[in-house]
């Protein structure tokens, strides 16, 4: 058995907490939250072994094999740090942090220790997208030479949230640029950007963009576009298309249900399911289940503390592509070489 | 909490109690078969409080509130007939039997006895079937007209199978049967049948064919057509269109995944998903979740004996008007009128 | 090149002229019609040499090498016979006569005389539909098992047109009987129908019916339904399935344009294009030059009068599998076998 | 009627030549070409009035409205400014010529004296597009805010033709720059390029490649990208996306045929339509109607020689971005504003 403690009971904690309550092998030890009605409601669904204002009672805790951080990720760091003192296994939102460096840093602590560092790049657990992974390995769309990702949120976040996320690369490209390495199994090598505050003029008070089109050319030589915005009306817009010598390989979006209404005006039919916890259910699913297992069974992380750092750096070169109007080599911003796994 | 027996760990029974595990308010009390290698496999994984190699043992168990019947069809009447005299709550799995008249007995008999009887018309429980049903009843397909429902297994049973299922129309048009008194809110009142034995001619060693196309004329004059093979080498083919003043609502097949393979030769999409297991999971898990809903809060089941009674009255019909080679009307078969629910 | 007489200058004569325009080797002769300005109009638009009043003139014209006799029904026999008489190779539009001896009579009194007698069964030659016969005739699909054809026309005709059209089977599904027929490359062995009055009562009172499910069961033993609509709101419904022990080939119904418009309700496409004459476009094309081409060098016509027949036939037996709610045998209200072509 | 002189008698001469033939107010007086088999070829199956091994004899024939330049792109320029002193009304093929001061010069030239100079845009006279652009200017889409274009060929040219292309992207992108002007209903202000010579690495002996990814930034702020490959293995893929405030428009490919073949290893449907004269058969119609509907009624061309140096003035600073690894803005390689038609 895993005994796992849950560090944060927001949306993102609770979604774990239910998907840990699945795997028959797991033991949820302890809730950590300074919410205490979040933590109430979370004891009363789940009945984990207890409940925490503290994240440092399980950090401390001997019992527990492995952490779920999740969060603010100003905390991550001092998290990270102190779970890896306490020899802990640990499964991290994304970003590690915004101090690449610091990300840098606490990766490489962790592989030192020898703990297993998953990074919540939960897209790639989504079973549409390991089927197109999986058609690029066994050949079935030849070599890759272009890839686009569509990435559109239903709607924009509170300006708040905007204030401290840190900008749309490194809050919402990050999953796609994570995407794009998991798909084409390489590294990028190059960023430009197109984008601008179509949707609210005030992302331009942060210093932040709303829309973006984002080209890449990955080390192969292969190009890919990422088609970014925060707001679609017709839904949670996660598209993508892998283009090849002998093919391509598509996902289009999912609907709710399959009937469509023919009607005396137009064919309808649904659009895609609402946001991140529907379109992505299975994949949160086998996200955590796949963590308890490498805790578990010592097989490596499907995405490791490395591939977070892989994305943030291409946010942060697309931050300075944006900024400066030119294309930005990876080369140039970051001098180390980061596997693919 | 609703203790749960559960008679039959066979295929059915064994994805029962795995729904049940699912559901928060509901105890596996106890698992009856003969087999006991299936009953330990059960033991092992799902942990019921006991298992026993008789049926007996679960109908009088006193904490026991209902029983989920998964035996063998020739089993079901003495089963009902025990539940009901001890007091239990009857989930049974179609056809009720092969004898209408104990049927009309035993649906009867529960009803006198306050219990709930629920029949396993699972498709009931498919989101995309209800979502057809609603856009009937709030009017979006205005008056229906016609109904098309196509239903097709990937491959024909083994002949032991065929030898004792009651033929096609009880086997399987039973579940077309109902589903149409459940789309059309109404019952049937007449059948033809055009079909044969054409996939294997030892269908034809059994008084059964493998190919039908079963047409209906409804109660209020509308019409419908039953589509039925019992192979499909393109897998589970399950669709449903229906037809009305004011437009159609259609569901096409659920493949596996989305991805398409653009190819030098074709565009390549999924086949449908490969049977009922996989088709129909959702349905199976809100189906017995729905069941212990009624039985706990007494609020009617989503399909009753009697729809189980009218579905086989309809696969009697239907024998009748492929053997006679006319059309057969319910009234000549079925004096009283049964409720729809 | 071969010189054509149009006979009846309505809106099919009309889209026949059209298209003859587009054929290289042939010339419009002479355009016959008792409305003036009908014959004013496509003189201005197509300069036959000339058009005239009575039929008369162009069945006695020996310049003139065929005809294409779009008048009413009811004219059928009588210009069938003088075009017979004065070797006029015939394209008639669909049915032959109300009377089936008399169809008879006029088709084997052509096939005497050698001339090519090709029926207005247009959809025959649309693209599709031939790929599924194709795909039949070359194994793609198997053994045929099952048919399926809906055929649905976006609003009903008026009741003046109603009274004289000879009913639902003859007027309307005659197309489907002749395109199950050209699928299968087999004759229909058997009829059965469900149907009625369910858009508007008035068909009664002709004796006609507006709605029907018409099942079939062809000579191989293979099935088939026809669902026929005088109205669906979304418009032209023509749709095909061809079911076989190797797999299916479908035709789905043809959109205007491709385009789809993503909104915050609903993804919408188009409906099908209107109604025949743009559905059918192509079809009408190849139909008339595939004609001309067989007068020119001889080849049979890709449907004769013979198939005009059997598809005649089989709506009698409809009509009356209809009133006496049984399965009517083509080999009990037609003794000669009609050859497949 | 409107007299029309034919330079060139290639592929896309031709072309024009047969849709010429469909148009009732149109005569084809001539037909020139160094190539004389080919101009037999024209002479037997569309009768012009003469044919001519010198464009000089159709230049100079005063009974001659317009002419179609379909000559080669070194001719134009010479072409062109003889058909203005000669007073005919122009329609030219893409690109005007290599030397974008030429091109400004002529249709600067054609402006003054008040002639029709229509350029060969065939994509804008698409239905599907043109339904796009509908659906911006009647607010479907709301405010666009991202384009996309997908364009690419089902094979690479041969080299002899890269080798005098003028390269991608004004032989092959400058189609999807004027699309973009044309959906958007504004002007490109700044580019990007990924690409590279991922296809065929001879490419690069002529200083070209065979993939790119190309980002824009239109005037309004809004962003777009073009998807461009050589060879798509699958055919001819040419897909569009408008998104905007209030939704989005999309165009898919289209298939040869709508029938669908569903087998034991897939759902098989047709690749999209061969190539451009198949996938443009309706535009190209159109084109040529729309062109001497202009020349005989003096409605303004849909697409202009201002349309054409626009597209070729963005294929220079895609060719500038491309090479200097940056943001190109318009206004710095072009003083002039465009208007947009």
């Amino acid at each position: 058995m895993v005994n796992i403690g849950v560090i944060g009971a927001g949306r993102i904690g609770r979604l774990h907490i239910e998907n840990l309550h699945l795997l028959p092998a797991t033991v949820l030890r302890a809730v950590a939250d300074i919410n205490a009605s979040a933590l109430e409601t979370i004891e009363q669904a789940f009945s984990p072994q207890y409940v925490t204002s503290s994240a440092e009672d399980i950090l401390h805790d001997p019992e527990i094999d492995a952490v779920l951080i999740c969060a603010a990720t100003s905390e991550h760091i001092s998290l990270i740090d102190k779970a890896i003192q306490n020899k802990k296994h640990i499964f991290c939102e994304k970003p590690i942090s915004f101090d690449i460096k610091e990300s840098r840093r606490v990766v490489k602590a962790a592989k030192e220790a020898g703990l297993v560092f998953q990074i919540g790049f939960n897209r790639r657990f989504d079973p549409s997208f390991q089927q197109v992974r999986m058609m690029r390995l066994n050949g079935q769309v030849g070599t890759p030479e272009m890839l686009q990702i569509i990435s559109r949120d239903p709607s924009p976040p509170p300006m708040e949230y905007v204030a401290t996320s840190g900008g749309l690369f490194v809050d919402m490209t990050i999953h796609d640029f994570d995407m794009a390495r998991y798909i084409m199994g390489e590294n990028i090598a190059a960023i430009s950007v197109h984008g601008g505050a179509l949707i609210d003029k005030r992302f331009n008070d942060y210093g932040d963009i709303d829309t973006a089109v984002i080209s890449l050319t990955f080390e192969s030589g292969a190009v890919g576009v990422i088609e970014n915005s925060r707001r679609a009306v017709y839904g949670y817009d996660q598209r993508l298309e892998l283009f090849g010598s002998n093919g391509a390989a598509t996902v289009p979006n999912q609907p709710t249900h399959q009937v469509e209404w023919w009607q005396d005006d137009f064919i309808k039919s649904e659009k895609p399911v609402h946001f991140f916890l529907e379109r992505y259910q299975t994949a949160f699913e086998r996200e955590i289940a796949m963590f308890t297992e490498s805790v578990q069974s010592g097989t490596p992380a499907v995405c490791t503390g490395d591939d977070g750092i892989a994305a943030q750096t291409a946010a942060l070169a697309a931050a300075q592509a944006w900024k400066e109007k030119k294309t930005v080599y990876i080369a140039d911003v970051e001098s180390e070489t980061i596997e693919i796994s």
